[in-house]
C-alpha cells in the first residue's frame, strides 16, 4: 500500500467514486425483517420512482444483483408469449439485451444503427409500420459504450402512435438526464444503484407501469428474476422476497438523500454537464479528439480516439494514469481504438481538471507526440 | 435515533451481524477494471475454494444477487435438457430449489420429509433405485427454515454409488459446518457471502466440478444466470462479466481474512457450537423449548415453539427484544408456531448470553407465564 493511501477517483461509468457519506452508510449491519430496514426499502422505492414522476403510473420494483439482471427481469416477466421485441441497437447495450430477450426464447429482431450515431427514428417508425407482429421496443437511453445520447423522447413518441409498449435501458442516464413518465409512456425503465445516483453498486431497479406488472403474474420462468413476485411481495410484506443487499441498499438511501439535497436531477445533470464541458475542453488542448459529434454526446461519459503514435498503448496510459490516482476506462468498440473517460460520481470540475492534467502528463512521459486518432 | 446509537445484534441467518473490520472495507471505491480489484477478486474464489478443499477438482464462481439467484444459476447451467432433478425437501428451502427448477422447465421430483426430521436417507437410495429417469439429487445442508442438519456425507454416498450428479444448497453451512470435496463427491454446491463466512449480504456463489461446468456451453437460458459464461468470461480476463457489487466483495476479502486467521473452519465450527449450547441451554431455564431433538440440530439457527401463554405473540416479542438491542428471526413453519434464534455472524456466547437476558426480561415484562409449547 504506498504511503499516500487515498483512493483514486473512478473515471468509470460505475462503480463510480461515491461520496464518504454515502459510503458510511455502510458501517450499519441492518435486519432484513427489521421495521428500521423496510422503512429504508420504502424509502428508496419513492425516491427512485419520483425521479421519473412516475408516482401514481408506475410502480418501483428493487432487484438484487447488477443491472443486467433487472433488464432481463423486465423481459422476462413482462413480453408474453406471443410477444415480439425489437431493440434498437447501437451499442454494446442494446446488443447486449438482444441476446438476453434471445436466450430466453422470446422473438426479436434488431434495428441495428452505426455506433457512433444516434438511433434513427425515422427507421424506428417505417420498421414498426411494416412489422406488425412487433409489440414491444427495447431502446438504450445513453449508450455507454460511447456515451450515445439516445432521442427517447422522440423514441418514445413513436412507439406510443404505433400502439406499441417501450422498455427503456436508462442505466447511465436515470437520474441525470431528464425522463418524466407523465411526458413519455413507457411500460418499464430499468437502472441501477451504482450509476448517475451515485449508490455503490449491487441493486437494480425497474420502474413499471402498475397494470401492466399486475397483468404479469406467473409469466417468469426465472424465480429470481420474476418481477411480478418481488413487486407482490414487497407489497404485502414491505420486505424483500430474497436477502437484500442491505448495506448497499442503506448506501442507496443515503445516496438519494443527498441527490435530493443537491437539487435533484436538474442539479445532477448541471454537475455533469460542467464535468463533461471541462473534459471536452482540456482533453481538446492535450490534442486528443472524442468520438461523437457534441450534438450526440451525453454528459455523462466519453469516448475518446486512442492517440496515432505508436508510443501509446491503453495499458500504459492506464497504468500512468492509476499511478497519479485516476481510474480511466477502456473503450468498448469493435473496429476504432478508443478509450474512455466518466463524467460521473461524486466528483465536479477540479477532479476532472485534475485527472485531465495526469492525462497530459502520463502522455508526455509515455513519448505520446502524435496525438490525432489513431487509424483504422 | 436513541441517545445510545448502537447497532442492534442480529440473532438472524443473514444479514447477521459482522464485525467491524469487515464494514470497514465498504469505505473504499474500487474500480471493477482495476488490478487491485481483480487480485481481491481471484483472492475470494481461491479462499472460497479452499474452505472445502476444492482446489484441483472445482472452480469457483461468483454470482452478484442473493443466494437463491447462485442456486438458480446452478440448476439453469448444469442440468442437460434431458436431465431429472431430485429434490429432497424438508423445509422451506428445498421447497424452493423445487420450485426454482420447475418454473424453468425441468423435469423435477420431490422426496418429502417431515419438517423436523433430517432427510431419509435410506428413502432416498430406494427412490434412485426406482426411478432410473433421475439424473441429478438436490439436497439443502443446513435446512435453515428449522435449523436441522441434513445427513450430507450420507446423501453424497448415496448419490454417488447410485451414479447420480449431487447439487448442495450450503447457503448457511458453508465456511461453518466441515465440508470436504475431497471425501464427498458433489457437482456443485453453493452459498453466499452474507452467511457464515460473516460477509455482507450481496455475492452468491457457486463451487463446481471444473469438467462439469466447462461442459455446460450454450445451456443456460439466462444470460445473467449463466455461470459457464461468468466463468470463462473470469478466467479470461480476471472480471467480473457484469458489473460486481465492488464492495460487497471488497468486504468479504476482508471477512476471509479474519476467517483464516481465527482458524478457519473447526475454529467457526467451535464458536457456532458455543454460541448455540448457550443458547439452548440459557433458553432452556427460561422455560422455552426447542423444536428439534439435539441430535439433527445444526449449530446455525435454532426454532424454538412459541409459548402457550395467551400474553404471547411474536410481534410483540420481536419489539420488547429489539428495543434491548437484539434482533430475533419469525419462525417459518406452516402449521406449527415457532421463532427463531441465530447462533452465527460475529458474536460470541456474551451476545447470546446478553440476547437471553432481553428475551427473559421480555417475556417477563409481557406477562408471559406459560412458556410451554403453543398447542398445534
Ligand atoms: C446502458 C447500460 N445498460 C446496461 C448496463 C449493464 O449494467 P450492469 O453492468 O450493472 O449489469 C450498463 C452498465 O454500465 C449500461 O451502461
Ligand atoms: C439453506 C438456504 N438456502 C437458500 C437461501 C436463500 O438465500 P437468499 O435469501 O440469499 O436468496 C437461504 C437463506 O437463508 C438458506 O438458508
Amino acid at each position: 500500500m504506498p504511503v499516500h493511501d487515498r483512493d483514486p477517483i473512478l473515471l468509470t461509468p460505475g462503480p463510480l467514486t461515491t461520496s464518504l457519506a454515502t459510503r458510511c452508510a455502510m458501517l450499519r449491519d441492518h435486519g432484513s425483517w427489521d421495521a428500521g430496514f423496510n422503512a429504508i426499502t420504502a424509502r428508496v422505492r419513492a425516491a427512485l420512482l419520483a425521479v421519473v414522476n412516475g408516482a401514481g403510473s408506475h410502480v418501483c420494483v428493487p432487484m438484487q444483483g447488477s443491472g443486467t439482471f433487472a433488464v432481463e427481469a423486465v423481459l422476462g416477466t413482462l413480453v408474453p408469449p406471443a410477444g415480439h421485441l425489437l431493440v434498437l441497437v447501437n451499442g454494446a447495450y442494446g446488443t447486449r439485451m438482444a441476446r438476453a430477450a434471445r436466450l430466453m426464447g422470446l422473438a426479436v429482431s434488431v434495428l441495428e444503427c452505426a455506433e457512433d450515431r444516434a438511433v434513427d427514428v425515422a427507421a424506428l417508425a417505417a420498421r414498426l409500420a411494416a412489422e406488425p407482429q412487433i409489440t414491444h421496443v427495447g431502446a438504450i437511453h445513453c449508450e455507454t459504450s460511447t456515451g450515445i445520447l439516445n432521442p427517447l423522447d422522440e423514441i418514445a413518441a413513436v412507439v406510443e402512435r404505433a400502439g406499441r409498449a417501450l422498455f427503456v435501458d436508462a442505466m447511465s442516464s436515470f437520474g441525470a438526464l431528464p425522463i418524466d413518465a407523465r411526458r413519455i409512456r413507457f411500460d418499464a425503465l430499468v437502472a441501477a444503484s451504482g450509476k448517475c445516483v451515485e449508490g455503490p453498486p449491487g441493486m437494480g431497479f425497474a420502474i413499471v407501469r402498475g397494470d401492466v406488472l399486475a397483468a404479469s403474474e406467473g409469466r417468469s420462468r426465472s424465480l429470481s428474476l420474476d418481477l411480478h413476485d418481488q413487486w407482490q411481495y414487497m407489497e404485502r410484506t414491505g420486505q424483500w422476497r430474497f436477502t437484500p443487499p442491505t448495506h448497499v441498499v442503506a448506501a442507496l438511501d443515503a445516496a438519494l438523500d443527498q441527490y435530493a439535497a443537491q437539487g435533484g436531477q436538474a442539479a445532477r445533470l448541471a454537475r455533469y454537464r460542467a464535468n463533461c464541458d471541462a473534459l471536452l475542453v482540456a482533453m481538446a488542448a492535450l490534442g486528443l479528439t472524442p468520438l461523437l459529434d457534441a450534438a450526440i454526446q451525453a454528459p455523462i461519459i466519453v469516448t475518446f480516439h486512442a492517440p496515432r503514435d505508436p508510443a501509446y498503448t491503453f495499458a500504459r496510459l492506464y497504468e500512468a494514469v492509476r499511478a497519479r490516482g485516476f481510474i480511466l476506462y477502456p473503450g468498448k468498440l469493435t473496429r476504432i481504438e478508443t478509450f474512455r473517460v466518466g463524467c460521473i460520481g461524486a466528483i465536479g470540475e477540479a477532479e476532472i481538471v485534475q485527472a485531465v492534467h495526469a492525462v497530459g502528463d502520463a502522455l508526455a512521459q509515455m513519448g505520446v507526440q502524435d496525438r490525432r486518432p489513431a487509424q483504422t
